[in-house]
């Protein structure tokens, strides 16, 4: 049996979410299971770019607009000056030819990484499966996650 | 022998409290022998509200003050503008009836999660065994905190 | 053969990577086998004072000026308002005579504390083995990273 590796994306920093992206395809490439699981800002990494207003409340729906989230948009935790930041770290990031957020989550998913979403976390901001982009193989709650995490020796909040 | 898990609780931010309680309570419930290890800003989550001045230097005693923590206080990491934010988060959460770190606190306490508060920290915010609310049950160093780690595979610095 | 324990130094908050040295050097004292990764502001943490232009292209080397890093200019996290921050910090913990970070260096590799950096954030911020303080034993990828965590149960990112 391989080796099993979990992942709490609890941040949507672009900085945050490019490590749990960088070392999750790590160990999937190193023949771990990983499992990835989104939860509270983290959710955002996973949010499709356009969220439909359904049976959001108005406070979930509002929030929605100010958190837009979404692989796409996010960015970094620092730096945010003086033109050096998220665009400066992306041009970067392109020109030293690291994958883009969007591309660490194409690898992990033809790496077989397992996305799960908290559903906690989804029931307090008003979010659906719908919500989020297809690679999304599952939601779960901690206790899904902690059996999980408890097979494996490698298990990460980040 | 039942599965160890701990989860270090180093920031005061309410959203990680939040997340650090979440965990640990539904550890508890899985069967999880569960510890957590307040340090640094962490300690804020387990202060009393009013804390006595007591041998504290001027500097310690200042610092308390402007860092009041106890867990009915915290404010959330991000959002804390345009009225969402804190108040945003702890009105959702009554609506969809989750529980508030207060709560989170009790029920962990009924489910037998062990606190300890970080002594080292401590010592440099001045801070006692009667500054903390009853639920914690021990202060102790990292080395205490290690030894249980070392014997779990679940292991959170949040 | 002895317990193993790693630490993922991500950030350069100054109470953070106190806190990742205190628990390394507590590990080893105890006896374990203590890795550090460091990556992404991480990095600055072992940076030298002084970092060279050498091959850096213009933005790496200007935010290079932006993030002096290091461990003696490293900044806290919180509180860096009315002069309670990271002097008063500083100043406390020599009052209550805690290990400075430069001191929780210098223990570490007494105690052989093993320090790698990581390769991926290096090329992205433009940095090379040279721009580090002498008491980095090796540059290395997420792979070996991981080979290592997944031989111990204590695996933190900070």
């Amino acid at each position: 049996m391989s080796e099993k590796m979990t992942v709490i994306v609890f941040s949507d920093d672009l900085d945050r979410a490019l490590a749990a992206f960088n070392l999750a395809n790590t160990g999937a490439s190193m023949g771990m299971e990983v499992t990835m699981f989104f939860t509270f800002w983290g959710l955002g990494v996973i949010k499709k770019e356009r969220v439909a207003r359904g049976d959001k409340s108005f406070m979930q729906w509002a929030m929605g607009l100010m958190k837009r989230g979404s692989a796409r948009r996010l960015k970094m935790s620092q730096m945010n000056m003086l033109g050096f930041g998220t665009s400066t770290m992306k041009s970067m990031m392109k020109t030293y030819r690291m994958p883009s957020l969007q591309e660490g989550i194409a690898l992990a998913k033809e790496q077989g990484v397992k996305f799960m979403a908290c559903t906690t976390s989804m029931a307090l901001m008003g979010l659906t499966r719908d919500d989020f982009i297809d690679e999304v193989d599952d939601v779960a709650g901690a206790a899904t996650y902690l059996g999980i995490a408890s097979e494996g020796k490698v298990n990460l909040f980040i």
